[in-house]
Parts: C-alpha cells; structure tokens; sequence
C-alpha cells in the first residue's frame, strides 16, 4: 500500500528519523534524458529551512540515483532513488514517545500497529513527500516533452485569499503566494500564528496547462478520481476541489455549464475535466490544507496508557504546512498526468495502429 | 479501468440505454448471509421517477443475483449482479448523436475514443451508479456484522444549509434533506430552477458510525485518499471534504486540533480520519454536487464536425444530482469501509495469530 | 481474485450449476470491430457433447454480449458478456454434498469458505472455462489487427506424442490433435480409459506466430511468468513448459542456446522468449494436463465430517481434459499477448510521440 | 512492473554494474521480530565465488535495511533493502557493447527499449535475484511465526536425477544436490561442462512444509499459477511442474488421484494444491533451468547493427544456474506462501470475526 500509479508507479520507503527517504519510479519510458540537475532543483523547492515561514530542520536533501538511467537516459528499468537524513533531532520526540499529539497520526498508528516510530512521526511524517517531489520531477521529464506543464502557489492562508493568480510570483516568493499584493498579508497572519505558539490553514492551487484532450480513464481511474486519491493523502489536506467544485454546489446549471464555440469552451467551471476526462482546458485544483497539528501551546491529550496528559510540544515545524505542501500537490498532479498518459496510448486502436506499424516495431 | 477496491473488489459494465447494468462483486467473505430483500430494499433508495424531484424515467430496477449465493450465503465467490434497462427512450437523443451537450463528458469520451455512444449518455450515464448501489449493500451487509452503519442525506440545495442534521429525517424526505426546517425551502429552490428549465448544485453529507481505530493504509491507501478517489469518481461531484475540511483551512491550529480525554475526542474536526486511519470517531464527509448540467435552456455548443451549434435539450433528468447521488455515495462510503475492514486483516502479526491458531484454521 | 490481466482485464463470474457463466472484458481499444460469429465459433470449438471423446452434458453456449459495444464497434467500455447454464443437472451431485471427490477441489473449497457450492463442482467447475474463451476470441479480434495467430492443438495423450506437428489437423480433429499419423492410436488410448471407467492425461501445444519483439514487461510482468500463471491457473494443468524448457534442463549450453544469423534465429529452443519478453520467433508452450479426477472407479474418500467412504462418482465427464483444455489455453495465450501489447504502447518514449504528435491526438 | 504480489508485495530496482541492488518489501505485518542475522545468512546462502562450481564474481553482499524496521521488529511501514555492488568489472562488457549474446535478454531488450545497459547484463542480470532472497528472508520471519517450512536443493543436474531426497543434506553440498550418493556424479558433469567452455542446465525442487489447508485465491490467484508465475520469472527457468505435474499427462486418473483416509491423503501427485488452493500436504515443485547462456565457446551472432559475428565470450559465469537458483526459487516461494496467508485472513467472516471482535481491536 506504499505504492501509487498504474503504468508510472512509484513505491516510497522511509521515515523522518530513519536513514533516510527512498522511492522506485517504475514505468518510465525509455530514452528520456535526465537533467540531474532539474530533478535536485524541484527537490530544492520543497525545502524547509530557508526562511521564517518554514521549518528549521535543515537537510541538504541531495538527490541520489541508484538505478534505472544509464549515459544519462531511462533504460526502462526502475528507477531507485534515495535522500539520506542528516539533521533529524530524535532526542526532541523522547517526550512524546509515549503521548498522543493531538490532531496527528500517533493515535491511529499506534492502534492499528501496537508500535510506533515515535521520532518525528516516523513513517507518517511529511518529510515522506521528498520522494513525491524527486518522483513528479520524473514526472515533468516526460511531460516536457508534449509541452505539458504544471504549476502550482499559495492561494489563501487563514482565509485571506489571492485575487491575481500570477503562478510567476508564486516561484519568487518566500510562501509561495500567487499574488503579490496579498502576499504579504498572508505573510502577517502566518507570523501571528507563530508568535502565538499557533499555526495556521492555506489553501493551495495547482494548475496543468497544455493537456491534451482524453486523459483519464473511466470510470474507476478517471482524471479526477485519481486526483482526489493522490491529493487527500498529502499530509493536512482535507478537502479538494476541482474547477469551482464548491461554488457549484451553489449556482444553477446555466451558471455553472461550460458553453463551447469552435475555439474551444467559453469558460472552466469543470477545472478542465469532463465525465472524468482532460478537455484539453487548464486543470485547476484546489488543496485544502489544515493548519500545522504541532503547535507550542499546552494540549489535553491521553498517553499510550489512556492517562490524561497536558503536551507542550517541541521541536522544529512549519507554522503552515501549505506552503511547502504546494509543491507537493503539484508533484503529485504531474504523477497522475504522467500516468494518464501512458494509460491512454492503449485505449484506441488508431494509437496501436501508429506504433506497431507493420507489425514490426 | 472498470474495476474499484482491493479486497472487496467491484467491477461494473453496462450503459444507459444498452441491455441493463452489472456489476461483480469480488472478495466478499464466505458465509454471509444475504438478505435479497435489503439489497433491493437499498437500489430501490437510489430510484427516479418517484416524486417531483427526480427524473421521470422509470425503471424496474429489478436486482438479479446470477452468482456467489448459496443457500442464501456467500461462497466466497465473485457475486455477478444483472439489472435490466427497460425504460430507456434512446429516441430522445437522436438530435445530440453529433452534438456535444455542454458539461458533459460527450466531448471527451468522443475526442478519446472516435466512437460515442450517445445514448443517454452512454457509459458515462449516472444510470451505472445503480452497480455502485447494489454492490454497496452487499458491503453492508459485511459492515452490519461488526455493527459499523453508513448513512446519507443532503445538506445544502443551492446553498442553502441544513442546521440540525438528522438522518432518520432524510430517510423520509423527498429530498433526503437532512434537516425537516430547512427542507421545504430547499424544495422550493429546486422546484424554481425546474421552472426556469435549469437545475441546481447541492451537497450531501455521509456519515459512518462505529468504525473501529486502524482502517486505512498509510501512506498510499489512506481511507480519505480512497474517499477521494470513490467520491469525486461519481458523477457531477466536483469537491469532496473531510470532517471540516474547508474551514479548517481557514483557522489556526489550536482551533482545529481536536484534543483528547479518556473517553475519546474533545471534538471531530477531522472528521474520524487522522494519518489516513479512522480514529474510532464518527466518519465525516461532504460530497459537493454540481448542477445538473443537463438543462432545458438554448445553450451554445459545437458538433462533431466542430460546427457551432444552439441546443435545447430534451429527456428526462433530475433537476438536481445531489438528491439521488446522496445515495450513491453512501454506498461507496459503505464499500470502502468493508474494503479497508478486510485489507487490515493481515496489517499486525496479532490478527493473524488470531486466525492461524496451531496452524490449522 | 476473480480478474486478470493488466490492461486488458477480464473479470469472471458463474457456476457450474448457478444460472450461467459470465465476464467482464475491460481495457479493449476502442474501435475495433465486434464479428459476433466469430466469437461463438470460439465458444462452440471448446463445447462438450460434440463426440466420444468429450463430456455429454450439452449445453448451447449463446454468447450473450451485455454492452461495450455499439453500431458493431467496441466503444472502450467494459464488454459484458453472459453464457446461461441450460442443462446444468444438480441431482447427479446429491451423492456427493458431504463427501469429497478425490484430488479435486471439493476439500479445499469445503475448508476455506466453510461452505461450498457442490453442484457440478460449483466455481471450481471447468465450466467457468468458456468465459475464458469468449474473452480470448475478443483478444484474438485485436491480434488480427496486427496478424497475430495463436493456435493449439493436442501434442500427447497418454504419454503417447505427436511427431509432425499440424495445426490445420488440429481444426478438424475430434480431439485436436497435430498428427493426423498419430491422432487414431491416441484415441484409442481415450476410449481404451473410458472403458475402464478411468481417465487419463496429456498435453497441449500453443503456438503464437509473428508476434512482435518486444513483448512481456521485465522483471515482473515477463512474458513466460504470465504464461506460467495463466497457464497454471487452468483447470488440470499441473505443468508448463516454455520452448524446450524440460529438455533444455538435461542438456549443454553449446546444445540449448540459439545462435542468430541476420535472417534471424537458428532455432528455437527459446520458445520466441528470452529475458521475458518475446524475440519475434514463434512462441511455443506446452501445457500438460493430468487426467480427469473424475473417474468412475470406487475410490477411497472421506465425508466432511471426516469419516472414511467409498465413492463412486456418477455424472458427466471428459474422459480426458486436455482436449477441450487446449482451446482454453490457446484462448488464455490470445489474452496474454494482447494484453502485452497494450502495455508495451507505453514502454518507449517513441511510441508516445507518434501517438501525441503535437501534443494533439 | 517491477512490483510482486498483493498483499506482501516487493518492488526491486538496480542492476548487475550500477550502485546495488534494493528492494522495498511492503505489507509485512507489524510486531513480527527482525532477525538480522538470519537475513544476512540467507543472502549468503545465495552468493557465489565460493566454490568451482559457481560464479568467481566476489561480492560482500552486505544487506542494508534503510526503513521499516524499529526498536528489531517491524512496524508495519514499508521496508527497504540495499546491498551495494562492489565487485563489477564493467571492463569484461566493453565487447559486447553492440553484440547480441546468444539466448541472452540483450536482443529483446535492445530491440524493446532501444537503449541497454550492456554491463553484465544490466537489469536482465541474475544479481538481481539478490533482493528476492532478502524478500524472502523476510517472508521467512512470517512464515516461522507459524512453522511454515520452505527447503530447497538440486534434483537434477544435466539429466542426472536425485533418487533419494535429503534437504539436509542440500545445505552443506557445494551444488545443494539432494542426494549424498548422486551428487558427485552431478558434479562431475558440471566440471565437464565447465572444462569444455560450456555450461550444463538442471533442475531444482522446492517444497514448504506444514502450509496450512486454504492458501491460494481462486480462481485468478491460485496458489498454483502464482507459483508458475513467480517461478518462470527467474532467470533460466523454462518450465515448472507442481507435484508429479509431467508424469501426471501421461497415465490414469486411477493411477494419478490422491485418495483420502481420515487421517490425509494417500499420496501426494497434486503436489499439495487442488482447485489452486493448498490441501495441507506438502508442496512440492520442479523449476526446470537452462544451461548458462554465458559459454565461452565461438558462436554466431549479430550486431546491433544486424551485422553477422563470431563472438567469444570473457567474464565470470556460473557454469550451472540452477544451483544458485535453487535458492531464490526457495526465496519465491516462501513469498508466495507468506502472500497467500495474508489474502486468506479475509476469505471467510469467521476470520474477521475473530479479529474485530467486540468491534474493537
């Protein structure tokens, strides 16, 4: 159950304060060229570390690959990648070795296993999403070249939200905001939050542009299925929305319909998606995320015992865990394209007919 | 494409208009015993042409069991379900055979596969939730060993919000309104929009009760992240919640986390799932519906030869998908549960013992 | 557990004695044409009753197509397909609800499910095999798109071999065999066994010709491990055999191996298979079948309650289950290479630029 | 597809002259104890340049666990494997670089993915085999939880047969031969072979012990064909038999059924399995291995470019795989048990009645 993915899988191993993050990407067509350096880039992305609105646990995360590309290119085989920890602190978990964080996944783990990997959440920590990001900048290698390109920023936090989407601005700014004029509200109330020993919520959106008509398969892998799968299991996404997902539950259909002309739709209601598959309009998604379940104030809880407890929590965490989380949604939306894609060149016979012209490759 | 689940594995075919829809069941424990009339009991739930609400398309919807049952029990093999169509009116859409009716998935299926069932949509029908019904009660009936209940309502029409949530008043209601003051107003908004040839958004509310701690996955087949998958998998659904999904992206930590005593949760904002393993607590879930989009105003559209086009639609359709979808999504909720019931069998050495006693069964 | 293949995946249901057999056969291009003929000659090649040398239950075999298919054409939705039972006769197993048939699989079912459907053998009946071959005669609709032949026929009976390999004498053989020299001695073999109230065993020959290199999916998708299981999983088949795989255990390297010239192999010890995928030779397996369990001699036995018993079998059997067994084989063999082909589509970066040539389909 | 099995399901990556070879094993239940020790033993069970009669290639093969395991017992997250190489000498391969060895995977997967990795083999190298046997190792630890058994050793070597079977004595032969009396005269062959530049094929048995009634999924998991399956996935193996499987094709149904008494059955041709699913005997199972493709005598072959050559291979070799084979055929087997034990806990409501018990854990 570590794995995701139909024809491009990927299985992940490794927790916070073990030896490190690994994952195999299975399924990659051969002959793409690998950019190392692209693929450490999009890791980069990810990191915490860098400024106030993250983490301070700062890793050097350098990306190693240990199989599956040979002169630079895919061979077809497996692709093995590994991330070693170097800076996990587990002496700052000791006190919860034996205590329920509230609102994290302590509680359930230990029930359903009767063991835990106390030390930073174990298996269960976002530290996990490094291998989504190294897989989906695998991802981006095949989707570069059909033009496909995924982007992602901070659409709101604490409720205040972007009125200019400008996916530009998301890539300079320090919380990943899509837009400037609000950015630095949204700055505001995440330092708030953390200087009340708080964290706070944000929303983030993720867009593909460039997407071919006809990915997704219905009607159990269809386009936004898959996307609701992959999204909801990020770490404190709770809720997703496709298009205007929510404010449709709201309009009528004549508000809410996406008339066409011969140019294309006259507008994206859908996000891009039509009975489960890409209408070659922009995917828009939004990942709604929790805030941060680590805060610094005092906490009613219960021990490993069913002993109630008081927990002031220490420790390094992000005061917002959209922000870093962006990146991983948009990793894992370049996943699930990729993926699309691949499954879709069996589904009509004139693709089979291109390839296996003659009956002879 | 057409199959869902791991253990209870769910695998449907048919169209609107074609001989009727099936589903098999696959994985149902042995030694079950199946109450035929619950099942039709639950498909009967899902049925149109019933009131004012609903489309008026009326179908038998007889279940037929063609395998898996004996003596009134499970075998533990695959249970092959057959319901007949016997009121599809296929003339009704000879005017969209080369037309694309906006926000459907016509455009799509057409451009993926250059061949377009278009009648009553075809494949991509909401009449093929009825399999997702049938095998939903079969879930059920595993769920009702363990004592674990799934129920369904609706919460908001068009915006407008039930307060007091009450299932056993949605099992009554025309609407499945979950909320006896609010629903006639509710009512009124969809009778408005009928009036108007248009249709309306809603959402529904599903609920799990007496879910034992430990189902779900981690990390890649978490029970919110398969919640996702199944529910924006059903037709028109367009946003999917967790417990308090969108709020919580809005509010800081220490409002959103739920604190613990001896006797359980201080409060439920995560809606029974955290780290993607129920929690014990109720399981909560909002499924946001979008309008209907076929309605009965001129709208502009394209035909298959990319001509534009003003279609007036004809037939027979629910003036609000949310209504019947409710259902529907119960079932899945149901189906997912049971999944995840029988996948955490093997999760600790404990179960296993349990089972494997001196090595004989 | 009652679905295989990957891409293209077939779902089976039914009994022996329950209403009928039927399947699911998903993953089908779109577009291909449906020759409802030609499906239920394939059907009617595996039915009983025809001779001598095969079980006298009679049944008609009516392919049954439920939906997938449109104006003639497969619609990439999930093919439906349902056989009715019609002369299922559940009395001639009366004798046998409490006692297990020696070596068939009345112990096992008994103590896995607790319960077991005991009417002619129930799911374990070699009569789930015809869903096997009405989705094999949809796999062979695809391979004639790329003139791809799968053939079987008989190769020994009895231990007693064909020597002059011939598929066409196969066709009109009254049990399939590939030596028109050969087939008398081997008939009188069968007949000489079910005079004796006794059964007995053989072996099958599946060729597939002019199949394309590069086939079959390394490590865990190869072409020979989904012939092993595929194979395997027949009823009767105790064990496969890919080229010369029996004799190539006794022999040299210098002997075994297959030297290459610019036109090609020098032979084809290999069987068309090397590394797991397929090296454009003929690929040729050899399924051997163990004789019918059912037999009609007193055989020692115990009863469910674990008392010791004579049986003496009544009903209607083949006297030898190769023979029919064959065109199964041949059928899963279609299945698997089809199957193969819709993977492969996305194994090389190549293909997928001829399919999304300008990033438009 | 580089991913085995359902619920204990292992994923490897690497090859022969990259950085190692890995595995992630996932579904191991919680709470089972990691003997190092005996993993390491177990890996080295398989190593080679130990003796005449294997490869000279010397590797540590040091067995790394970067995750999944804490505080010595597992925790229910994924495990990963890593055992480095450090012994290749890339420098033997540089000749074949654009040579097509014969009955080798180079063609297929040349001609597959347009891009090989030529260094021994690249992923089409035995050294993969490595992590099936740490995998194993790990399924082993399951297995004795309930004294499962799983033994292996050489049958045949070049036609030469065992007559007497000593599992025992397969431990301490330096060819794992089964037979004290025989296994000199199969060495003997094998120093023939490898003193005349050739190489010599042979046969392994495989068996488990004590395997409880009930393992095996019909009828698309059988026990048998994911034997065949995971079997004919080796490299080399080109047929496997289950119980007396050959034999069984060429006599009587009176001569090859397996009566029962109360207290068993009274012989054992089936091989332990009826219907797919285990009886309770012993399971026991042929692989039939090729001779080493790898011989260093002159034999026809072409270029990548099609050009005809004499090629005279260099490099390290073992003169007779099915030694060493023998114990990853051991390895899959005990994989494919532990697999089976985990689906079978949700086969039957009884079961989980026992687990959910009190609907709390």
């Amino acid at each position: 159950m570590n794995t995701f993915g139909k024809m491009l899988k990927v299985t992940t191993f490794g927790e916070s304060h073990g030896s490190g993050i690994g994952c195999v990407i299975d399924g990659m067509p051969s002959n793409i060229k690998v950019d190392t350096n692209f693929i450490q880039n999009e890791v980069n992305r990810r990191k915490g570390g860098l400024n106030l609105y993250s983490t301070q646990r700062k890793e050097s995360d350098i990306v190693e690959i240990l199989s599956g590309v040979f002169d630079g290119y895919t061979t077809g085989a497996p692709i093995g990648v590994f991330i070693k920890n170097n800076n996990a602190k587990s002496k700052d978990y000791e006190n919860i070795k034996n205590i329920f964080r509230p609102s994290h996944a302590d509680f359930t783990y230990f029930h359903k296993y009767d063991i835990r990997d106390y030390r930073g959440g174990g298996r269960s920590s976002a530290r996990e999403s490094i291998a989504r990001v190294a897989s989906g900048a695998f991802a981006k290698l095949l989707l570069n070249e059909f033009n496909i390109k995924v982007r992602s920023g901070i659409y709101s936090i604490g409720g205040i939200e972007c009125k200019d989407i400008d996916f530009d601005n998301a890539i300079n700014s320090e919380i990943y905001s899509l837009d400037k004029n609000i950015e630095n509200i949204q700055k505001e109330a995440i330092q708030k939050a953390k200087r009340n020993h708080d964290s706070i919520g944000g929303v983030a959106l993720i867009s593909a542009f460039n997407v071919p008509v006809g990915l997704g398969e219905p009607l159990y892998y269809k386009l936004d299925s898959i996307i609701g799968d992959y999204m909801l299991g990020l770490n404190g996404v709770k809720a997703i929305e496709i298009g205007n997902g929510i404010e449709s539950s709201k309009i009528l259909g004549s508000q809410n319909n996406d008339e066409m002309c011969k140019n294309g739709f006259l507008s994206n209601n859908s996000g891009g998606i039509l009975g489960g598959i890409s209408n070659g309009d922009t995917i828009n998604i939004k990942a709604y995320f929790k805030p941060t379940p680590s805060i610094f104030k005092p906490q009613k809880t219960i021990s490993t015992h069913n002993e109630e407890t008081i927990l002031t929590l220490k420790g390094r965490h992000d005061p917002c865990i959209a922000i870093r989380g962006s990146i991983v949604a948009e990793s894992m939306l370049a996943l699930i394209i990729a993926d699309m894609l691949l499954i879709n060149a069996s589904s009509n016979i004139k693709y089979l007919k291109k390839i296996y012209k003659n009956n002879k490759f």
